[in-house]
């Protein structure tokens, strides 16, 4: 087992990491960027190295700089956490060139399930059901409009490149194509550097569910249930719960099958996840495989008791995994609701700031991951999650009732949060019933803000 | 079901059966002293009721106001928590006169388990194993004397009333038993106005186990497993744990078995806890039953998925348990520590005074039941244990690496804490060997403090 590890992260994963690395008595090395020094992460290290300016480009993104911060504290593996450098293929293959453990999978993995039309290619030839779409990319809004004929609309016109809901447009009818292929490229480039484009069939009212996957160094796979995350504002998600509300035993066993194929025609090692739009007859498509932990990993911790971080770690060191299939029960149900620093009736403004004051909710069933705490200055330099609630109740209902007892107890003052935001999401009948899809937002903002 | 209950108690109890009730959908009602406006109970309930001043005996021991506070806001029943007028077998009978349910057994129970040596002849006649020791009360030194030659020496010389630790004392020889007896016995009148005294055998290094009951109106009693509350100091407990190291499934059948018997033969309706001290050769005896919830629940909370609040106020509404001894499955293991505002290197004197910083663990498997908060001044009036500190891990080993990392993450500035005193614990070799007894506290005094 390593004895060092540094956490090429920030915020509240950064935390949740060395929480994992503390209980398993791992030292810990925070890497931090000028407008960070203060931050939780930084504190709760045991060492802490500063790797550049505020602008993550120079300091989270700063490859030669997270590298050299690991030789010169003598640690043996980086922890990616998500964003940044998690799925970056360069990444861990200079890693590996300097001897380090990337704390995931190989770079070959990581390039081929990074680019979205590679990866749809991969998932059929190892007959994993796919969204009907473009083979390859379309280079031109001309290519777009015959691909999209054959295709049928809605059509949805996204980038290889893509994430975070950027380079992503549907579309309704053939008039409008043209320019939301050509919008969609220009951000792609802009955002990712790389404006490859492909198309796939839109599917209306869909959920989003996941499938947790593990897989170890010795060819072992496995799936740890779903989570469903359709709880969405414009492709990012807002709250997630696992189990799915509409899953069912049998619809669990065939998905959780498919995902596990689909990790293992890509000798998948290390924590993963398996992202599927269903329909409304309950047909499912892969949409992308995350190379990386997610944030929303605690909700499956809940369910199985299984530290996902641990078993990455553990994993990166050359362990087999200690459970089976046939070992993962599900128990309860948890959801997580994302905290952010923004304001959901200022069209979701981040809203950076010192928290002038903070009080946590606590009690049964109720944990948070968290990067904050009074008087700390959120700088407006990064992304607006700042924590995130979790709850594991007996049921859902109980789930639901914890969940909002415990927003109905956090407190934030000095910036602006869409704690109240989320209450009212969990207040929602359609909610409630679990009878939501990912229009479920937009569908009701008459209510919600 | 109740549509309002009030909550006759303050600190971190308080705050729990608040957090139960709003999971249930149950109105609110906080009562508070006039030292207690700002107390986080009051500021959490939907609505309080000053009762009276600081000192517990015209506020929170004050029975006709707490009375007149359930008229006035119409609740329908009362949580009396733990401490106070929680075995108050005189409230709970008022309560039924003024047709206020009390969420807890009967007075006549009450009364019974109360009185320590006519809990003990109950307990007897039932067939439950107890100490050696007299039969009924002791009223001189003389009888003192008598009776401790024939149960021989060492002996334990206590309180019927007693509790806390008061009104107790261990003589070893001849020569300090008038002394001890007589200091116990104006101890106790003057902590409880009762100097009903009573003597056991002592049994040498036990390890204090107790199990959790619960019962219901038509006579179902299960238990649900046991708690080692063996790490004490002065008898007052510290840290507990759950499941105990040295259990065995058939030692916990067998203790197990006994513990219903004994609340079956009062009859018990409610949560209630039956604490034995064990011996080093796993000779188990009943030492007394506590008629209300205890401090430490969470543990067996938190190991079974069983909210024993919430069961309380289910089993006072008339509701029948929902599963039977059978469906008890316990679940990893759970460790709480107490977090008290007390200096450990000054004799444990308490220290009240504002909190001007805290910062709260967070993470995977950690629970916090707190009454505190940043900014909050805990008054000298009352105990002083603010919080407590719960973990759970998937053994024992993972709850002891998950309770040293979320005790090294828990900040409270402005006042002494024992955090540091719960750390070393922790730490300690022997404790993690799970081999100790109630003198684990005294005989590590070199290395704790």
């Amino acid at each position: 087992m390593f004895n060092k590890i540094l956490i090429a992260n920030r915020g509240e994963i950064a935390v949740r990491v060395i929480r994992a690395c503390r209980e398993m008595g791992i030292q810990t090395v925070a890497v931090y960027s000028e407008v960070d020094r203060e931050a939780l992460h930084v504190q709760m290290a045991d060492e802490a190295v500063c790797i550049g300016p505020g602008k993550a480009q120079g300091s989270y993104l700063n490859m030669e700089n997270i590298i050299s911060a690991t030789v010169l504290t003598g640690a043996q593996a980086i922890h990616p956490g998500f964003g940044f450098l998690s799925e970056n293929s360069k990444f861990a293959q200079m890693c590996e060139e300097c001897n380090i453990t990337f704390i995931g999978p190989d770079g070959e993995t990581i390039e081929n399930m990074g680019n979205k039309s590679k990866a749809r290619e991969m998932m059929m030839e190892a007959g994993v059901p796919v969204i009907p779409g473009t083979e390859g990319s379309i280079d031109t809004a001309a290519d777009a409009l015959k691909e999209a004929d054959r295709i049928g609309y809605p059509v949805m016109v996204k980038a290889s490149a893509g994430g975070g809901g950027r380079g992503i447009r549907i579309v309704r009818t053939k008039e409008e194509l043209k320019k939301a292929f050509e919008t969609a490229k220009t951000e792609a480039k802009v955002a990712f550097g790389d404006d490859t484009m492909y198309m796939e069939k839109f599917i209306e009212k869909p959920r989003h569910i996941e499938f947790q996957i593990l897989g170890d160094a010795n060819g072992n796979v496995i799936h740890l249930g779903e989570r469903d995350c359709s709880i969405q504002r414009r492709n990012q998600k807002v709250l997630e719960e696992a189990p799915s509300p509409v899953m069912t035993e049998e619809l669990r066993k065939k998905m959780g099958e498919v995902a596990v194929k689909a990790a293992k025609s890509v000798n998948y090692k290390s924590a993963g996840t398996i992202e599927f739009l269903v329909d409304k007859n309950f047909d499912f498509y892969f949409m992308e495989m995350n190379t990386r932990i997610q944030v929303e990993h605690p909700i499956t911790e809940m369910i199985t008791g299984i530290d996902l971080i641990k078993e990455q770690i553990k994993i990166a060191a050359g362990e087999a995994l200690e459970f089976s299939q046939e070992d993962i029960k599900l128990q309860g149900h948890a959801i997580e609701c994302r905290i952010n620093a923004e304001n959901p009736k200022k069209g979701f403004m981040p809203s950076p700031g010192t928290i002038t004051m903070e009080h946590l909710p606590g009690g049964s069933g109720v944990r948070i991951d968290s990067s904050i705490y009074q008087g700390y200055k959120i700088p407006p330099t990064y992304d607006s999650m700042v924590a995130k609630l979790i709850v594991h109740g007996k049921d859902r209902a109980d789930a639901i009732s914890k969940m909002k007892r415990a927003l109905g107890e956090f407190i934030v003052d000095g910036i602006d949060t869409n704690i109240e935001f989320q209450h009212k999401i969990l207040f929602n009948n359609s909610f409630q019933e679990g009878n939501y899809d990912t229009g479920f937002i937009q569908s009701n903002e008459n209510t919600l803000f």
